[in-house]
């Protein structure tokens, strides 16, 4: 069993700060976040895109940042449980949280942060009949993981997006036959990217296929062919592939926190604006996760929230003793 | 007269990042300020300090971070009048606020944001009959803005802080005498420092007189004497000097702002949380200037307060005009 002082679930950029501010009081954190990596969406998402709106960073990359984060944190040595779902949540006695994780891990805590960003992620999947026959190894992915899986094979992408169109002009190299849907003829994803794209298609490099949708799949122990319908005439087209991929998005999800009581309002948890705690003593909910009045989903404002809910969460672990606050510029940051 | 969306009263790191918040929902900012600079207390007093609770910065020196937020408020054209202190506000008609400065600038907004820090800055003095006889250019000075001023005269430091010590470091090579008194005979300054002033007066290039305060000023048309008194034998020396600089650091006062019929609750301005306005419709309060229940003092805590408030005021100048966020993610940073 691992126990810590504040159990914090998410170890986006958020959570990560909530160890710094934690610290500052003398409060030990352990993080949980169901990726394998910490950093949330901007690790997993967009590690490479610049973010403008942190601030003192007139740009800085999604992982630096997190990078930063994490360097800020280390004279407070957090401890992580990575790749892991928090299912339950139980009160112990008096004052403690014990949580576990899909995995079985137990964590005991006093305080419990949620720092969930949009909850866990899934991805959004087309609505054709038997697709999840072909999930777990059998042709269907909704993320690519490992490209090499794909060499020498035969592969439909289906999408319109920066994902759709960014695997296909790498996978243009690597497949041997690939296929591209979109439902629609304009793109999301950037200009230059869809200019790549129309060159492959021009070249015969890959096979795009406009204005359709994908309608059927088909194979016997793994998938063979993928039927694909044009939208205006209903023209129907099969093509034979090992390897699915749909790639539209993916989708926040709440998950099991759906079940511990908290006050929900639109798959977001309410909280007390003056110190981010939730309606069950000892649970706080900072970042993009939580709704209050004129709540602004920002990084910059899950900083804030972070810094409140650490010295509301110390009034609350130590009742009565009065703490003066201490500023690093004139004491710097002491590890404990 | 100088026309804005928003005067932004203060020109340190929260004042400074409320331009760019601003700027993304298209209003512009002029911002006012006292000190000759941008940056506030962090150029003005500790430029070279590092801080080490800027979120995603394990450390940054306090001037680093105001030039980055220079930089990030570029693409929004801030203007500024530096050097002139907010006198007056008057509201004329309906809607638009006009402020005057102590240099006679008057500045038409439609929204006012009191950014101020701690307020301005006054020096400390110490309680020594008649010394504002001297000042004004006869001798008496609690700030050295040019030591050139001082080459081959005569001079009384006092005070036991970085400020004392280092002026005194620095002006025994200058002056053609030089006294440093100060009341105890330990000092608050860095260690190396003081082992320089104690090195200073074995040499006798000093004259350190500890123990002691300042009893009395002596002078016909400008300074010429300064009296002092040892603590505990009560001993007088009398010092000739043409220049008297006390160094006993800077006090915090709200100055003109106290008058504008805002609620005042400890030298702090009393903002409603959800979005940091005052009880004046149009005027807000961001920053260490203002308070809420569980308030910190932190710059993170005030970014956080500058884009709801910039979000608040986009509502107050556009009434009826629902705003849809765009993330800095995914459309960068647009100039205007």
């Amino acid at each position: 069993m691992i126990t810590t002082d504040i159990a914090v679930i998410g170890a986006g950029p958020v959570g990560l700060f909530a160890i710094f501010e934690a610290g500052l009081l003398k409060m030990r954190c352990h993080l949980i976040d169901y990726l394998p990596q910490v950093g949330g969406q901007l690790s997993e998402i967009y590690p490479k895109k610049p973010i403008y709106d942190i601030p003192g960073y007139p740009s800085v990359l999604a992982q630096e940042l997190i990078d930063n984060l994490m360097e800020q944190a280390k004279p407070f040595h957090p401890t992580f449980t990575l790749g892991e779902r928090i299912e339950g949540l139980e009160k112990r006695g008096e004052a403690d949280f014990v949580l576990t994780t899909n995995m079985g891990t137990v964590i005991e805590a006093k305080v419990v942060v949620i720092a969930g960003g949009l909850g866990c992620f899934e991805p959004r999947k087309p609505a054709v009949e038997n697709l999840e026959n072909f999930e777990n190894g059998k042709g269907v992915n909704y993320m690519i993981l490992d490209p090499e899986k794909y060499r020498d094979q035969k592969m439909v992408i289906a999408g319109g997006g920066d994902s759709a169109l960014d695997w296909t002009i790498y996978l243009a190299e690597v497949c041997s036959e690939l296929t591209l849907v979109h439902r629609s003829e304009s793109f999301r994803g950037a200009p230059d990217s869809v200019a790549k794209v129309m060159a492959l298609a021009e070249s015969g490099k890959i096979n795009l296929i406009l204005n359709s949708n994908l309608q059927a799949v088909h194979g016997t122990d793994k998938l063979e062919k993928v039927q694909i319908v044009q939208n205006r005439t209903m023209e129907k087209t099969v093509v034979e592939a090992d390897h699915l991929i749909p790639l539209f998005g993916l989708s926040p999800k709440l998950g099991p926190i759906e079940d511990w009581n908290l006050n929900i309002n639109k798959s977001a948890i309410e909280v007390n604006v003056d110190d981010y705690s939730t309606n069950i003593p000892g649970i706080y909910a900072i970042g993009d996760i939580n709704t209050y009045t004129n709540k602004l989903k920002l990084i910059l404002c899950g900083f804030h929230e972070a810094a409140l809910m650490s010295h509301s969460a110390y009034s609350y672990m130590n009742p009565g003793v009065k703490y003066t606050m201490k500023y690093t510029t004139v004491n710097g940051v002491s590890e404990f």
